[in-house]
């Protein structure tokens, strides 16, 4: 155990920190699908930096590839230069990722936020089209930099009128009316209506799991229809895969299943596959008319992450073993809140793959089972408009044994807290959508 | 010499691709003011990564804690939990930069990008004051997402007026106007005058040296009018200090010779000493008004960015040994800036500390100047609205016979560049601002 | 007959014109329902000024006020000052509107136009609430100006995105995603979701009936719906009652049959009664909070409006004899309307009161059918966002005789344009929406 | 002297009233220079509607026609239908005041009013240009509806961050950083300047003389720099002449004088001659680029307005007889401003023409003055940031007997309220801008 001198965290660190409130511990190491603090007590994360650490924390290999770059001295700051990580990446992007899905896709490197990468293509399809409308959707959440924020949901995040915000129209997402309601189909009609007062986009921008937004999920229709709507109108799609890509759902994109191809697909989070800052836009050639220079930022050639992204390009996407590995460990998620779901009264199982939660219905109780499963060892989160969401983001490459432990504790912690809060005084319908 | 497909650059990468255009070769080795290609050739390297390099590449002290590091399996992506390494970069915030000046800022990590410090810094002015409008400079740069490039002049970031930008009034940065026009004066009519179109302000930003704007330099009693200005309409200062920052000026933060004490300061770009991304806010204790989350970002929390940072402040800002070096080699630069001077009339000298440039008035000229100093081994570029600054940004660290080396090799480029270029026949004038 | 130089319209009128189009006369003469050309050729006209001639042109109580005044010298441009047409009509409207229907709301004299007190109202609501989201709906028309235009739906207005329209975020207007979706109960869920990206609002801004987007009626159960949706989230409910106000559906105002109570009310076009500018806003005097002059307009005191506007109250208001007359001939409209109904397959009914037409399917027939009704003698115009309502907006005071007269004409243009169009060839499925 | 209620003011006018709050009597019958109120006072009106009575109230002549016109039940409300009334009016526009000066420039009847030529002129100015920004200038008044508002100064006309205004950048007018400063030439180095933050604006904005900006007035030097800045870039120009024009500088557009042709003019005020409400957009064919109905407004017909003011241009400005009486005038006044200068140590004439004004360097001393004149018979106004200004708006016929006494009662009421106010004690100072 380290000295630490943690009384800096009260003194020194802005009132906006925000996981540390649910997770008070001070962290120390980390491996796979475990963490550490420096009391030495052991927790599963099944948080995995919100979908940052798909192939857990500090992966041998990745661990290795990364030491050997630092230790040759290689460039490791190289704003846009070309590089021999730089290089590497590219190449494994196009070997193992790119030109196996024929997705003729160049690698835009924005800054290496997610935020950035969504703020670049929010701006390249403003500029192809000459359009300024962007549609984004309910619940959506692309981030917190201007541009970002204006087509993120979340009043949270917006902070009142006074931000100026423009130049985005927001849509109903796939469900969100109720299952008789085709919100594809609806705008459809506002799109074609030249009164509707929807302008004609320049991009259509979507995930296909709204990470933060209670991970709804489109259908594999939806996002096809979609699709269908933005050729029409000659509006470009972005899918915003930061969350939902890098295999989360399955496939290495999240769009895969559906057949569709974004012109625009934003990456980051497990890009790097070590938690390292890396993000990326991945621009249809037909559309790359950015002039030299005219997005860029000062990180753009993090070679840390360029190191370990292609290092863990090459562990696990070159075959179908993560996948299929994806595949059955979703299963046992989705059969283990089904448990859970039985000891909540009108709760419902969202998401798809390793990208699953359970709406309780109520903030106030996702919140207890989330708190008690940190007592039991679990760092678990909530997610939703309203916090209702208990959201599993296990690492994908989680052993089994691990797995079965933190969902136990899951459905324990839902035993318990269910416990806790009385069900029938109300607490839950307070909470709940209208 | 490493085996790298170069290839890849030209298939997969896009357009947007800016410093290689000026910088074809691909680097694979760096350390200290030297950087190496694949070739083996070796440059030195005056851009250091735009200032994110004040160290230079790969300090071995540094290099050894980063190593350290990942060896020990410590965590490395922590969102914004406690961790330890987040713990020893706060201790060391306080203890060596923040208590030393009386500065009572708490610190804020946004997403590791200056653009997104930036972001937080406007937005948590306009939450704070109820105010939307942010009093930006003539020439600044302040990043390329839509808040921040609100705040920076350049045209060619913003591609056009598709972008919804607002909530910014542009001031006239000190000495636009030329010498007898005091622009803190008529900044401080503008805001006394509830006509002037100069709404009230939530905050004014600036860079106390534009880096990206031509190395123009406020002066101390500027910036002591801008911050009287503040206060007295009640908008809070922002000092942008991501360029000048990190002891590019001499001191640690640029503004401590002036005396003023910013509400928000952003620092990144050399931050880490390392070239890993990280940025953050410092924001004064009074106005720290975030709710939980409020500004977020998947990679506020990147330890390697931590360490690293934690390791350059122990080591360069415990003594005063690098400020003095600073002070010593700025005046070095001066001097052979002056020699350059003499070459290329009605050139002048911008800027300050190891800061420093020399404007040849003409983009063509500097253009020239860079790309034969690049084939004479020398990495170095422009700046300012025309490109027609070449800016030395030497690491604070270089060896004095490197540095010679480097500002021979810069003189004689610009020998070899004026003999090239008819200064006569109007291709400055024609350049030159009007 | 006078002389003329119609050439002049050629020579010298912007080609914004638009009526002109479609009516190429050049009229001379009016009175009642009828207007008259150059030529001496006479027009029924159901047209009506856009609904700002409900009780025809150039009624002769009017005329002898109108002319009483002028004769007499009396203070005819008076600012915003006190003046004794100002008084006489505030004291109609007390007395004769806002009293007997317990209204206790003050009257601001706006700019003269429609559109300068929908912007008077949208400043206001936002200064109250100290938000800026306005909630607009699909189809609504609110006007040109900036403020007024971002609410307005219409496309063909907007022209393009580099107008800077913000702050305003669209809703479905009843019945717009058909039968089985209620709109209201969807707003209601949009607003009380804290990420459905619908921040909380300033003002909903409604029409009853769409004048502008096709004649859709708001059911009186939507209306309080919306009511209870603003008084739960603290926003103001603003109804727009420019074009359905002043009779034209029945009563007074157009929402007196729901029972709701509009914090601010707009009514401007049929308000003089003689087609002379005028618009009011009425402010619910507990957000009555204006500075002095802090919406403003040099043409706020128009007092030839005051003086047929007050006695136009006089005339049409006292009694329930106009009431009556609008709610007898709506009957006789409804009753054409069918008639041609069953000429148009699909056509469909829309409006209330002497608001109402037939929805064609398509804008080249509607188009057709009010051209042939013009060669016929019948001003009539098209409305919707393809032009595809033929609207009936004839004075509420047209004599029975005149009424029938040009409801024949209308059914005989009709006749003759489904001959023309060939219904068969999918002309109106083309242009039909999807 | 007729009954009126005068109570229905407090009981039911909006606080947003203005003028009243100043002049405080019930106004009855107006002639010429003279106003008479409900006691039958008389007072002399050198407020004048703000410009919009340059031809004093209810001149004989226009009377006539417009007595004419209603009794021959004239169409009277035509929205933009052709119609003899508007014929009539173009008719004289384009033979008296566009073809004598060489403008070929359309007409576009807009909202008749002032801000609503202003919204048109933008619009359209963004349209053809496809560029956003609009340059406006320190201390410009345009109109309080969003667009407009966006470019006028006054903050206490916009309410507060919360009313969402854009694409505007302010600049210098003519004299604002005092007489050694050329805002024009600075005009020019900002927009020369690709990263000053003045992106190419689709216009320039501006008044020749700011009416209510304190009567600013430009040279025409500086006049000829703008429009040459404005062709240099590729904006269109656009003079705001609706307080300034139709002779109130002396010539018909203010702006003749300086030799400049504005691609875009807006009138309005005393364009009817009566006070009635009429606006227009003079728009240079070559940009013309309307499509039917895209800028609109229900009275844009405005026939009382069109008869009016077509005879106000037969009966003024067929012959430069009025044109000699403003310059006679102007001089009297200049003179007896000079007087009143005498009286105040530190006071300013601004303005030209009949437009002229006493910049006495306090809103409170000038409110003491006009409060003054008030008692002694005179209806007179302020201007300028702070109300410093004593502003001169007399009717540009008043008889020579008339404009003495008016002017006699400004100089006692000057020397009166000197008296009052103790210019020693610092109330000056305070209120004087910076």
């Amino acid at each position: 155990m380290q000295q630490v001198d943690a009384g800096v965290f009260a003194r020194r660190e802005s009132k906006v920190r925000s996981y540390s409130r649910s997770f008070g511990a001070v962290f120390e190491r980390a491996s796979g699908s475990e963490v550490f603090d420096v009391d030495g007590r052991r927790y599963l994360d099944f948080l995995a930096g919100c979908s940052s650490l798909n192939y857990g924390h500090n992966d041998p290999d990745l661990k290795a590839a990364l030491l050997a770059h630092v230790e040759a001295d290689t460039l490791n700051h190289g704003l846009d230069l070309f590089s021999v990580p730089k290089a590497r990446f590219l190449e494994a992007m196009e070997r193992i990722v790119l030109a196996p899905r024929g997705l003729p896709h160049l690698v835009q490197f924005t800054g290496p936020t997610g935020t950035n990468a969504v703020e670049a293509a929010i701006k390249l399809a403003r500029s192809v089209t000459g359009r300024t409308n962007v549609i984004a959707f309910t619940n959506g959440f692309h981030g917190v930099t201007a541009g970002a924020l204006a087509a993120t949901g979340n009043q949270h995040h917006r902070m009142g009128p006074e931000q100026p915000l423009g130049g985005v129209t927001r849509a109903l997402y796939d469900g969100y009316a109720g299952p008789d309601v085709d919100t594809a189909d609806l705008l459809a009609t506002l799109l074609d209506d030249p009164s509707s007062g929807y302008d004609p986009p320049a991009a259509i921008l979507l995930e296909t799991v709204q990470g933060e937004g209670g991970l709804a999920a489109a259908s594999p229709r939806w996002l096809r229809k979609i699709e269908a709507i933005a050729r029409k109108h000659g509006a470009l799609l972005i899918v915003d895969d930061i969350q939902a890509g890098c295999g989360r759902t399955g496939n290495f994109f999240s769009f895969e299943e559906s057949g569709i191809v974004p012109d625009l697909v934003t990456l980051s989070k497990s890009l790097s596959g070590y938690g390292l800052p890396l993000a990326v836009l991945l621009v249809h050639p037909d559309i790359d008319e950015w002039a030299p220079g005219q997005h860029n930022g000062t990180f753009r050639g993090n070679s840390t992450a360029f190191v370990t992204a292609a290092a863990a390009l090459e562990k696990f996407w070159i075959s179908c073993s993560l996948v299929d590995q994806t595949k059955h460990n979703a299963q046992n998620v989705a059969g283990r809140l089904d448990e859970m779901a039985a000891l909540v009264p009108g709760s419902q199982l969202r998401g798809r793959g390793m990208f699953q939660g359970l709406d309780v219905g109520s903030g106030d109780l996702a919140g207890a089972i989330c708190r008690r499963a940190f007592d039991l060892g679990l760092v678990v989160e909530t997610s939703g408009a309203r916090d209702q969401v208990v959201k599993v983001l296990a690492p994908l490459t989680t052993p089994a044994a691990q797995l079965d432990e933190g969902l136990d504790i899951l459905v324990q912690a839902t035993t318990d807290a269910v416990d806790t809060i009385d069900l029938r005084d109300g607490a839950l319908a307070a909470g709940a959508p209208a």
